[in-house]
C-alpha cells in the first residue's frame, strides 16, 4: 500500500511503529487513574453505607486494585507485542481459559442484576411488603440490584441473591382471604350447623377489617370421623391471620353453646369373633 | 492494490485514514442520541404504567444510560484503534469474558420472552382464566412477554417469569368434572346404595350448571374399613367446587335418611390368648 | 493483486467499491419485502387459527417486524463498513454477546421442535389416545411441533411444550390389564376362596370387553391383618377401569354370599402384666 | 502474487472470478438433487414402516425439504458474496446465533443415538427381555437407535428416548431370586418353625423351575410384634413371581397345620394409674 | 510494505527475526522468576497459617511450580514457532481442548470468590453471628473469599465453599421471636385460659432479655384432640431458646395450678353394633 | 512473495495448485482404507465377544462406515475448495452447528471413559467385589471403560454407564460390622440384661468368621415402649449378614430363657373423665 | 516482503519451506520420547502403588500410549499441511468437535483436582478425622487430589471423587456435644425431676472425657404424652456417643430409683355417647 505523502504529519507518524507505541502508552496513562479512582470511590461509598471496618475495606479494595493492575499490565503487553510482530495468539488462548472460568463463574452476578432490575422496574416487591420469594417468607427490608433482604417473622434477616428468586408471591397486593375449616360429627344436621355458624359470621362481618363475608361455603369434605365445613372471608391485607384466630374462637364457642359436637377421631372396635 | 484515480472523490477519501475516522465519528454521532431517546422513552412509559416513584425511575434510567455510554465509548475506541494499526485482539478478548458472563446471565431474559411469545400466540392463557402454571394456581390477572401475574385464591398476587412456566394447566377450557368419593360399610348392599344415591344424582342433574350426570360410576376401591363408591358429573367451568360441595351434602343426607352407615375406621381387637 | 483488464466489465466493476455497495443494496432490497411478507403471512395464519383478537395480533406481528428491521439494519451497516475499511470486529463481538444470550434462550424452542418432530414421525401419540406424558395424564386433543395438548379427566386442558415430554406412556396401544387385589382373613382356606372367586371370574370372562381371564393368580402378600389375593384380566383398551369396578363389586358380593370374611385391621391387645 | 502463465488453462481460469462462480454453481447443482432424494427416500421408508397417513407424511417431508432449501440458498449466497469481495462476517455471526440454538437444542438427539448405539452393541437389552430402564418396567418390544419401546405389565406401551436410559436393570440375564419373609409370634420356638418351613421348602425344591433352594436363611429381624424369618430360592428367570406366590401359600398352610401363630400387630394396654 | 531506513536502529532490528526472538527470550526471563517467587511466597504464607506439615507443603508447591513451568514452556514454544513461519493453529486447538476442560472445571473456584466477595462487602455474615447458610446451621468461625466456616451446635466444624451458599439466614440481626404453642382441652373456656396464661406472660415480661410481650395471640388451630393457643414474645438475639424453655415450664405449671387440662390424644371408641 | 527458482523441484511444485490437489488426493487415498479397516476390525471384535447376531453386526458397522465416508467426503471437498479460492467459511459454520450438537451429545461417552479409567487405575472396584455404585447394589460381574456390570442379589444384571457412578461404596475392603439392636422393657434391669447378652456374645466370639467382639455397647436410645441396647461385632467381609442373623436368634433365645421381656408397643389408656 | 540477504544463513533457511519442515520434524522427534517416558513412568508408579495386575497395567498404559501417538500424528500432519499451502481449517473444525466432547467430558477431572487441592491446602480434612463429606460418613483413610477415601463405621470403604464433596462436616475439630432428651409424665413436678437429674449430671461431670456439663437445660417441648427435658454436655471429640449412652443409662436408673414415671404413649378413650 503506497499512501500519498501530502497527508498531515500526525496521521503519517501514527502508522510508524514508534507512533503506535506512543499512542498506546498515552491511552493506558489516561485509563489507569480513571479506573483506580472509580474503584476507590465505589469501595468508599459501599464501606460507609455498610459500615465496614477500615481493615476489611482496605483488604477488599486492595484486592480489586491488584486485579485491576494485573489486567491492565496484561492488556498493555498483549497490545504491544504484535506491534513488534511477536505473535500473541498463544497468550490470548491462555487468557481465554482463565476468561472462560471467569465468565462462567461470574454469570451468577449478571443473573442477579438482570433479575433484580426487572423486580424493581415491574414493582413486584416494595419495601414493607409481606412476600414469599426465593424460599423465604416475611417482610421486605431492602431491595437491591443484587440482593433482596427479607425479615422472617421469627426475626431472622434473610439475604437472597436475586437470581434465586423465581416466582414472587406478594401477599400485600389486595385483600387477603381468611379461611377456617372445622369439623362436626356425622350425627349433626348440616343445615342447622350452617345456620348457627352463619349467624356468627354475620356478627363478625361488621368488623371493618373484613371486606367481604365471612360465609359458610359448604361441605368441604366427608372425613374419617367428621364432616368438614368451610368458612371464608375477605380481609384487609395482613389482617387475615388475626381474623382467622378470631373466627376460630367464635366458631368454637358458638358450637359449644349450641351443643354441637366437634368430634375427636373415631374408631369402631370390632370384637374378634 | 492500486485503484484508478478516476473514481469519485468521496469514495477515494473514504479509504484514507482521515476519511475513515471522520465516517466513524459521524456514525456514532448519529447513533448516540437515538439510543438515548429510546431508553428514556421506554423508561418513561414503564414508569408511568407501573407508577414508579420519580426517584426510582431516575436511578434505573441513569443506570441504563450509564451502561449505554460505556458500551458506546468502548465500541468507538475499539473501532478507532485498528485504523491506527494498533491491535485490539486483547481488548476484544477481555470484553469477550465480560460478554460471556452477560450472555449467560441474560439468557433467562430471552427465555422468558420466547416462552411468553408462544403462550400469547398459542393463546394458552387468557386474562381471567383459572390456571395452574409455574407452580402457582389461580386467576390470571396480567399476561406479559416477560412475566405472568396470577392471583391465588388466598389473595396473593404471584409474579411468574415466563421461563418458569413449563406445562400450562388451563381449567377454563371446557366443562369440568365434579368428583365425590364416599364410603359405605362392608355390611351395606352395594346395589341398594347405588339406587339411593343415583336418585339424589338425578335430582341434582336438573341444575343448569351441570352438563352431564351426576352418575354413580361404581366401586372405586375396597378399603380397610369401607367400600368406596364414586360419583362423577360434568359441570360448567369454575362451578365444579360448588357442585361438589352440594353433592357431598346431599349424599350425606340421603345416606342418613336411608339409614346407610358411613363407617368410621374399624379395628378388630384380638384379646391376647 | 493485478488482474488482467480483458475481463468482462461487469465483474471488473463488481470489485470496485461502488460496485460492491450497489450489489449489497440490491441484495437487501430483495430480501426485505420477502421477509416482511413471510412474517405477516405466518401471523395472519396463526391468528385466524387461534382466533387471536385483532389487537393482540397487531402487537405481536409489529414486535416481530420491528426485530426483523433492526436485524436487517444491523446486518447492512455491518456489511457496509468493512467496504470502507472500517473495522467491525468490536461490533460483531458486541452482537455476539446478545447472540449468545439469544442462542441459549432459544434452544428450548429448537428442543421443542426436534422432540415434536420425532413424536410425530414415530407416531408415539395420536389424537384421542389416552397417554401420560410430560407429567400430564389424559386424552390427547392436539399434536403440534412445539406443543402437545392433553385433556385431563377432570376437564383441564394441559399445554405441554414438547421438550418437557420425556417418556411417553401410551395407554391405548393394545389390551390393558385390569387388576384387583382383595384381602381375606388369615382363618380362611385359601383354596376355597380361590375356587369361589375363580367362579366369579369365569362368569365375568364372557364379557366381550375382556380379552383374557380374569384369573386368580395367587397369594400376593401376607399382610398385617389379611392374606391378599390378586385377580388379573386383559381388557379392551380404555375399558380396564370399568372392568375393575365391576370385578370389585362381584368379588365383594361373592365373598359375602359365601360368608368369607374381608378383614378389618387387627390388633392384639395385651393387658399390662 | 504473480503466477507463471505456463499453467494449464483450466487451473488458471479456476482462479478468475467467473471460474470460481461457475464451479460453485456446479457444486450446488450436484448437491441439491442428491439431498432431496435422500430426504424423500428416508421419509417414504419411515412413513411406510410407521404407517403414517399420507397427509402427515407430506407435511413432515415438506418441512424437511423447506429447511433443506433455505440452508442451501443461504450457503450459496454466503459463499458467493466473498467472491465479489463483499464481507460476510456479519452474516455468519447471525447464522451462528441460530446455529447455537440449533446445536444446543439438537444435542438431545445425538445423545439418544450415542446411548442407543452402545445399548445395542453391548447387548444390554434384547427384544422380549424383562427390564427396568428409564423409569419404566416391562417387556422390551422394540429397540431403536433413538427410542426404546417397553410394554408395561398393565398393557401401557412406553416410548423412552434413549438418552433418558441411565442404568439398565435386565431381569432376564440368569436365574432370579424368589424371596418370602414371614412373621411368627415371639412365643414360638424358632428352631421348630425353621424345621417345619424347611420341610415345605424341601418339597418345593423338586419344582423344575427352582434352580436352588428354597431355604430358610434365618432371623431377618426382631420386629415390633413378630420375629421375621426369611426364605430364599433361585428360580428360572421370569418365574420368581409365581414361585413366591406358591411359597407364600404353602408356608401359610404349613404354619396353620402346625398351629404356629402368624401374629397380628400387638399393643400392650396400660391402664392409667 | 517498504519502510524507510531512517528509523532508529532499535525499532528496525525489532522487526527482524533475530530481534523478535531476543525480545521473546528476554520477556520470559523476566516473567519466570517473578511467577516462581509469587507461588512460593503464597504457599509459604498459607502453609504457616494452616500449619501444613513440611511434606504436604512441598508436594503442593512442587505441583504448582511444575504446572507453571509446563505452561511457560508451552507458551514460549507456541510464540516462537510462528516467528519461523511454522503454523501453530493445531497446537492452539489442542491446548484449547485442555483449556475448555480447565475453564469449566475451575469455574466453581471463580464462583466461590465472587459469592464470597459479595458476602463480605454486603456484610451478610460476621464472625460470631448465628446463621443458616449452605445447609449448615451454627456460629460463624471464619469468613474467607473461598470458604466459610460454621461451627454447628453439636461441635462439628463445617467448611462451606461459598458457591454453595445461596440464601443467608442471619439470626443475629435484631430481636428474635420466642414462640410457644400449647394445647388445651375442648372443654376448657378459652377466655379463662387466656387470662391465666396472660398473667404468666406479664410476670415474664419483666425479664430484661424480653423486648416485647410475651402475649397470648389467640386460637392458632382447632386440632384433633385439643384447641391450640399461641404465645409470642420478642427477645434479645440468641436468647429465644432460653426464653421459650422458661415460658414452656411456666405455662405448664400455671395450667396445672388452675386445673386446666393439657389433653392427651383422644379417640372415640364406637362399639361395633 | 517471490521465491528463488533454485529450490528443489518437488517443493516448488508443491506450491502450485495442481501439486496441492495431488497431495490432498494422496493423503485421502492413504487415510480412507486405514479407517475402514479399523472400524471393521473393531466391530468384528466386539461382535464376536458380545455374540451379536450377524444382522445387527452388519447394520451397526454399515452405520459407522457410512458416517465415516460422509465425514471424509466433506473434509475432502472443504479442503479442496479453498485451493480454488472458493470461500468455505459458511460451510464450516454449517458443519460447526452439527459439530456443536455432536460435541455436546457425545460428552457423556467421554465422561464414561474418564470415570472408568480412574475406577480401573485406582482399583476402586474389582470383579466379585460386593459394592454399591451408581444406585445399584450387588456383586461386580464385569468392569469396562464405558460400562460396569453389577449383579443384584435378586439376580438382576445391572449395566451402569460409568459416568453415573459417583461415590463407590466397596463392602469388601476389610472387615465388616455386624450390628444388632434389641429392645427390653423399661422394667428390666439394664445391668442384668447386659450380663446375659454379653455371655451370648462371648460364646459367639469363638466363631472364626468374627474378628472382634461381639460386645454390648450400651443403651442406644430410650424409645416409646422400650430401652434399646446395641450389640456390635467385626466380621469377615460378606459374613456380616449371616452373623447378624445368628446373633438375633441367640439374643432372642437368651432373653426368653432369662424371662426378660421384649416389649410390644405400649399405650396408656386414659378413661375420659 | 523482501528481506536483505546479509542475515545469518540459519535464520534465512528457517524461512524456506524445507527448513520449516526440518524444524518441525526435529521438534516432534524431541517431544515424542519425552511424552512416552512420562506416561510409562507414571503408569509404573501408580501400578506399583495400587498393586495393579501386570495385565491391567499393560492394557491401560497401551491405551494411553495409543491415544498419545494418534494425537502426535494428527498434530504433525496438521502442522505440516499448511506449509504446503494446503488449508487445514476443515481438519481443525473436525478435531474441534471431538475436542468439545473431550473438554466437556473431562471437566469433572479438573473439578476433582481443583476441589482436592483446596481441601488439602485449607486442611479441611486430615487422615483419621471423623467427617461427613460427599454423602458419606466415617473415618478418612486417604486423601488424594482426585479421590478421598472414607471408611464408614460399618466397614465399607467409600471412594468419593472430590468434586462430589460440597460441604465438609469435620466432627474432630474441637469438643463435641453429647445430647440426651428424655420424657417425664405430665403429672411429675419439673423442678423435682430437674434436681434429681442434675445430681446425676454432677456425678458424671467428673469423667475426664467430659469438658463441660452435663446440665439439664430445661423443658425442650410439651409433647403429646410427655414433657421432654434436655441434658447437654461437652465431651472430648469422638467420645460423644459413649457419653450419651452412659448418660441415658444413668438417667433411666435415677428416674427409676426416684419413682419418676417415663411415660408410654397416652390415649384418652372416649366412649361413644
Amino acid at each position: 500500500m503506497n499512501f500519498d505523502f501530502d497527508w498531515s504529519s500526525l496521521l503519517s507518524s501514527a502508522l510508524t511503529i514508534s507512533g503506535r507505541i506512543l499512542l498506546l502508552i498515552i491511552l493506558f496513562l489516561i485509563i489507569k487513574p480513571i479506573g483506580k479512582k472509580l474503584i476507590t470511590g465505589l469501595m468508599n461509598q459501599v464501606a460507609s453505607k455498610q459500615k465496614l471496618s477500615e481493615g476489611r475495606k482496605k483488604t477488599l479494595s486492595n484486592l480489586l486494585l491488584n486485579v485491576y493492575s494485573y489486567v491492565l499490565i496484561f492488556l498493555f503487553v498483549a497490545m504491544l507485542l504484535p506491534i513488534f510482530n511477536i505473535p500473541i495468539a498463544p497468550l490470548l488462548a491462555g487468557a481465554g481459559i482463565i476468561g472462560l472460568a471467569i465468565g462462567f463463574g461470574a454469570q451468577g452476578l449478571v443473573s442477579d442484576i438482570v433479575t433484580g432490575f426487572f423486580i424493581l422496574i415491574e414493582k413486584q416487591i416494595d419495601v414493607d411488603d409481606y412476600v414469599t420469594a426465593g424460599g423465604e417468607n416475611g417482610i421486605v427490608e431492602e431491595l437491591g440490584l443484587r440482593t433482596t433482604q427479607i425479615r422472617s417473622f421469627d426475626g431472622t434477616l434473610n439475604y437472597i441473591p436475586n437470581r434465586y428468586i423465581q416466582n414472587v408471591n406478594n401477599h400485600t397486593r389486595g385483600n387477603m382471604r381468611a379461611l377456617v375449616d372445622f369439623g362436626i360429627a356425622y350425627e349433626e344436621n348440616i343445615d342447622h350447623v350452617t345456620q348457627v355458624i352463619q349467624k356468627v359470621c354475620d356478627e363478625m362481618s361488621e368488623n371493618p377489617l373484613i371486606k367481604e363475608g365471612p360465609d359458610v361455603v359448604g361441605v368441604q369434605s366427608l372425613d374419617d370421623s367428621q364432616v368438614t365445613l368451610r368458612v371464608i372471608a375477605q380481609t384487609e391485607k395482613n389482617e387475615q391471620f388475626g381474623i382467622e384466630r378470631e373466627l376460630r374462637k367464635r366458631i368454637k364457642e358458638a358450637l359449644d353453646e349450641n351443643n354441637i359436637e366437634i368430634p375427636y377421631p373415631h374408631q369402631v372396635n370390632v370384637p374378634k369373633s
